[in-house]
């Protein structure tokens, strides 16, 4: 017993003096910023606030960490997608790569355009097309051989404007968003219209997000498993989930079951995923991202179908207060490394 | 600087300090058990050692925190799945319920079996009975109301022989080693072959694990949102997932993404999901609990089309090397509390 009690003074000393060493340091130096590139500003200002407010046990807006979700939007918010979907551009080369399987392509709309590199009719693709060449190239392979794919083709494939790795013409603001939330407690989802299976290629190394914290679009999936022989998955060619304007909020329900806490997003097809989230009552943060700056990344919105920034989302913004964020005026630097 | 120094001294004597009272304290106690309700035998020394295996850095066998996922059966792994699986107890009385709105289920089978208390028929249901039993009382309705329904029947109703709530007749010993797996890193997930929101809606108070690590069968989720009103989220009658046999793995894929690198089951139903798990290689943990207790739980297995732990079962489990845990003899205690 008394030995026991030594060692309580031996304990409770020392965690006494740390915790006067942390003081010390916290009056030598103040907190670092922990959103450098965000301007100061109401959209800076928005994140800090609703940060403070459901993280601060003494006010009624506290929220327990069991409950932090944010939602985020990839394509437009978390990463570049201007002049068109880097999904896009990987299903592109694919068509080439798997062209010699498939003669009927060099004859057959809309594959011929891009084995002929036919640009007018290419740039007059709907989203029809789009998820034709998507089905084709996504689908009739295991999700090894998927992977594998998209690793390759995002490891050596740059933007045509930023010669950069796509993976590196990610918004740097947004990264430090995510680590502030991350370092409050919150568990960060990606919520993309875009394949699942892509945005999980590179997730963790770009953004510190886990696969099983990517939701998004995907095809049934179908496990084989010949007598005997390993099993693997097959990515079917057929639509499971099309992760994208009512999508995202059922989806949310589907793999989390919760509201989140925050939803961040830059086009209509985010709409909903913020209202689902507003649905929630309390104190909430919901925000998209304004394509407003054309000299260090794109500006665009109401007048691209990639990215469409409508005019009914902005009222829509305005009415329920969720906050535009500027990417001109709110953000100091666009991508990683100050390099823009 | 000498200031700096100082504040070091303090906190590292502290730090050296606190480290050699908690050595002290090592030698006088040793570590609590961490699976006390498991007899010392096969099944608890393959679990000891898997996780040690894959926690120890200085083994060939260590895995990185973020890929340690265990999943988890529900129904005959995790709580009571005799006589009746829970949720078709709880389709049941939802059919009683609702039976006054549906004034057809009065002449239709199966529900006309149920109105009447007809318990010859009812014992005589087949697999496409309750899939349309579960999807009259499970869907029609939004989330919010159906995780409502499903809690207030946990409430009150009991198990007809334990006279406990559902939600106690939980397996002590699979309690503690999800708290086990959980205390070395571990995410632990439940893949249940019944309906994911049916066992979110108990999950995070018995077992600990929270909704979005609860992956089921589901139907069709639809999002509504009137002009100006709050949006809900339906429940639609048609399947989206069923989450059993082949449908564990591509759950785990679609939801997890990675592979499992230990999985428990008890049935047929669960095979896929071991299979999966083994074919990631290296050290990896399948698990099956034989329900060969008649006098505490039940004594079932090839019998019964519940819970049906096949002759092949077996002989695979033995094949492949999965440890069969035999209630009986590998478990003190069934339930918590040590009430049986």
């Amino acid at each position: 017993m008394i030995r026991r009690f030594a060692c309580l003074i031996f304990l409770v000393t020392p965690l006494a003096l740390a915790a006067s060493f942390r003081q010390a340091q916290s009056l030598d130096t103040p907190a670092p910023d922990p959103l450098p590139s965000w301007n100061n500003g109401p959209a800076k200002k928005a994140i800090v606030d609703f940060v403070q407010a459901v993280t601060d046990k003494a006010r009624p807006s506290f929220v327990p960490v069991a409950e932090r979700i944010a939602t985020f939007d990839n394509d437009g918010t978390l990463w570049v997608e201007q002049p068109m979907y880097t999904q896009v551009v990987f299903a592109l080369d694919r068509v080439k790569a798997l062209a010699a399987k498939h003669p009927d392509w060099h004859t057959k709309q809309p594959f011929k355009a891009i084995l002929d590199g036919d640009r007018d009719t290419i740039a007059k693709f709907v989203k029809k097309d789009l998820g034709e060449l998507i089905l084709a190239t996504h689908t009739g392979m295991t999700t090894q051989a998927f992977d594998a794919q998209a690793k390759s083709f995002l490891a050596t494939a740059k933007h045509p404007r930023f010669k950069k790795l796509y993976t590196q013409c990610i918004y740097q603001p947004m990264l430090e968003l995510m680590r502030f939330l991350r370092a409050n407690d919150f568990k960060t989802y990606i919520v993309t219209g875009g394949s699942q299976q892509f945005v999980r290629s590179f997730s963790e190394e770009a953004y510190g997000i886990p696969p099983e914290q990517v939701i998004g679009s995907s095809p049934k999936l179908k496990y084989i498993k010949k007598d005997g022989g390993e099993p693997v998955m097959m990515r079917v060619h057929a639509l499971l989930l099309l992760d994208d304007e009512d999508g995202k909020p059922e989806d949310i329900e589907l793999f989390i079951g919760r509201k989140p806490l925050c939803a961040f997003g830059n086009s209509t097809g985010d709409r909903q995923m913020l209202e689902w989230t507003q649905s929630g009552g309390g104190t909430r943060l919901m925000m998209l991202v304004h394509h407003d700056d054309a000299e260090r990344e794109y500006a665009y919105g109401a007048k691209s179908w990639i990215g469409t920034f409508s005019d009914s989302l902005m009222a829509e913004a305005n009415k329920q207060g969720w906050t535009v964020i500027s990417m001109k005026s709110d953000w100091k630097h666009i991508f990683p490394q100050g390099a823009r």
